[in-house]
């Protein structure tokens, strides 16, 4: 395995943005029989996987989602395979990113909101991104006590961040557990995550509809549209709207609304909003869902919601096809060598850009 | 020559966004004697243009532009030997760039900015990214007819974009133009856009410093705001602030700086103001070089125009370096082949996108 910067990694960021890439792994579909795979790890028995997914066994689903997240190049390819055999299960659901600043109160919102959805038949899946948790080891999700309600219910399933923690890594990961809870029936999928680096950015390429919780009083309400990250959204909550609180909220809420006046729309034929709700009353929650429903129907309709999805699953192929192909490019070992100088003299103006290519390029072609 | 869509193409472009890449050219570096290069090619004698072009001949600095930008392999080599003796002469000048709905009076506007800065004894060069001109086949500097006045005094310098109008090529062509002009001595690069496709975040990522200009009155004054331009920014000019039309600019301006507010600044240390101007009597015209050049100091002092710079040639020589890398990539003939047919199946999720990359690569490896 080989690890290189992804392109949305900040610029003086260090490896906690590299992105694992598997790297040439000849096409062996069908040459290896998974009777011996499974002989050589008891733990992932391929078949009895499937069917405990399909049975939407809990424990079999989190062995499953395991396997996913596993580094070694034996369990990519079984996990490969498993998602192979269970991708025409999946699609069904409604996938809903949800961000914040710490404190917004996003862990409590998701407790409600989740037996909320719950109570009304719903089967509600949450999983987490978290590029801070390779830093702090531990997940915002933490152990699950901040949803305690939520994690007993048998109609939920909560899954923290994987602890490895590379953004580019865990972004594959987390799309694939999305494939594998909705092939074990779950209606709605929240992803969590919290606004570090680029991490609403990731995200927002992988979910339906984008919610950004913000809190009244907070200082700076502003502060996310100057981050950029209001943009990414279908939906502003203004969360603690209760008690000395509500008048505050609301005046939060007019100050979103004017401002998204001014802001593209996420999605085409939407008009993002600003609403209130409080995560302790429940306040709110019934005309968010509503919301998120009218928006489902208007974006079915337009067809904006099945162009996005296959927007987003052409545009994680090219963008792993890229990170691949340059990977392998950087880590030639004459490109390598010749990179830094070519770099310096570039950027002290000693060398034309497209010659330096030009060199870079041909020596590139050389053999190794 | 290859040609493959650039990162920055719109989705459903057609070929117009395709960019030239030069791939492949060993590293000759005087290995072929400049003689035998003029003997091959007597329209370019290497040291009689880059004599003339430090004498500022313009003559000689359009013949040297030119050369450039000829897509021949031979004039390539013969441009990059160019702009590396001149490149140390250059990056003494302010790059400013300028779109603007067409309507706006950029020309007018130029013609006056031009005439104005000469007349306090700057050189002023005008160079133009036109992605629309290889569709209209007339560059938006026409004839120069609208800067008669600009283009007949010594001191400036107009060219028209290049007439190959692929965006991608155009942009090389421009950064290496602004080279050449700055070693011919001009102290102020103006760079004009329309405002078409991506060509302003392709100008935004070659200059100093960003001007858009509006006029009030035309419908939506916030227009500009929703396409996300405003937000490449370090000056919004209102024109047309003359006779009936000044309270109409003056109330633009004020709601342009109304809507600053809420975003993002584009040059750190730098709060993005508008301003109202009248390219006809030339009101404002003076506070807008005041601006700049105070905008020069303190980016100076802060170290942010030195960064910034830096950052320019740096992501142009990756970015070159990326598109240079997939495009070989891309034309192999198994990827050619294999790709297609992979893309479909990860569309219509019945091959997970990891397993279709792994598939690409191992493929990719095989001998061709």
């Amino acid at each position: 395995m080989d690890s290189r910067r992804p392109e949305w990694a900040p610029k003086d960021a260090g490896n906690e943005y590299a992105s694992r890439v598997v790297g040439g792994i000849k096409s062996t579909t069908g040459s290896v029989s998974q009777a011996y795979r499974a002989h050589h790890d008891r733990r992932y028995d391929p078949n009895a996987l499937i069917e405990g997914v399909k049975a939407a066994n809990r424990s079999l689903l989190s062995k499953a989602i395991t396997l996913i997240e596993s580094n070694s190049n034996k369990h990519f390819e079984l996990g490969q395979e498993l998602l192979k055999k269970l991708l025409p299960l999946s699609g069904k659901s409604i996938r809903i990113g949800i961000t914040g600043v710490p404190g917004a109160g996003k862990s409590t919102f998701i407790e409600k909101f989740g037996l909320w959805l719950i109570d009304k038949g719903f089967r509600v899946a949450v999983l987490a991104i978290d590029p801070s948790s390779s830093i702090s080891k531990g997940s915002i999700l933490g152990d699950k006590t901040r949803m305690e309600g939520l994690s007993r219910n048998p109609n939920s399933f909560i899954r923290p961040s994987p602890s490895s923690g590379i953004l580019g890594g865990v972004a594959r990961k987390t799309r694939e557990s999305i494939i594998l809870c909705e092939a074990a029936g779950y209606d709605v999928i929240i992803i969590e995550t919290v606004g570090v680096g680029q991490s609403e950015t990731t995200v927002r390429s992988m979910v339906d509809f984008f919610l950004v919780m913000q809190i009244a009083g907070a200082g700076d309400e502003l502060q996310g549209i100057k981050k950029g990250i209001i943009e990414l959204a279908d939906m502003i909550v203004v969360n603690k709207a209760d008690g000395d609180n509500i008048l505050r909220a609301e005046q939060a809420k007019q100050e979103f609304n004017n401002a998204l006046h001014y802001l593209r729309h996420t999605t085409s034929s939407w008009q993002t909003k600003a609403l209130t709700c409080s995560a302790i009353t429940g306040d709110g929650i019934d005309t968010i869902w509503q919301e998120i429903e009218a928006y489902r129907l208007a974006a079915m309709q337009s067809g904006a919601f099945q162009d996005r999805r296959m927007r987003q699953n052409l545009e994680w192929f090219e963008a792993l096809i890229s990170e691949s192909v340059l990977n392998q490019f950087y880590n030639n070992r004459y490109i390598k060598e010749a990179l830094p100088q070519l770099k310096q003299r570039v950027q002290q103006g000693a060398l034309p850009v497209a010659m330096a290519v030009a060199e870079l390029l041909g020596r590139d072609s050389q053999p190794e």
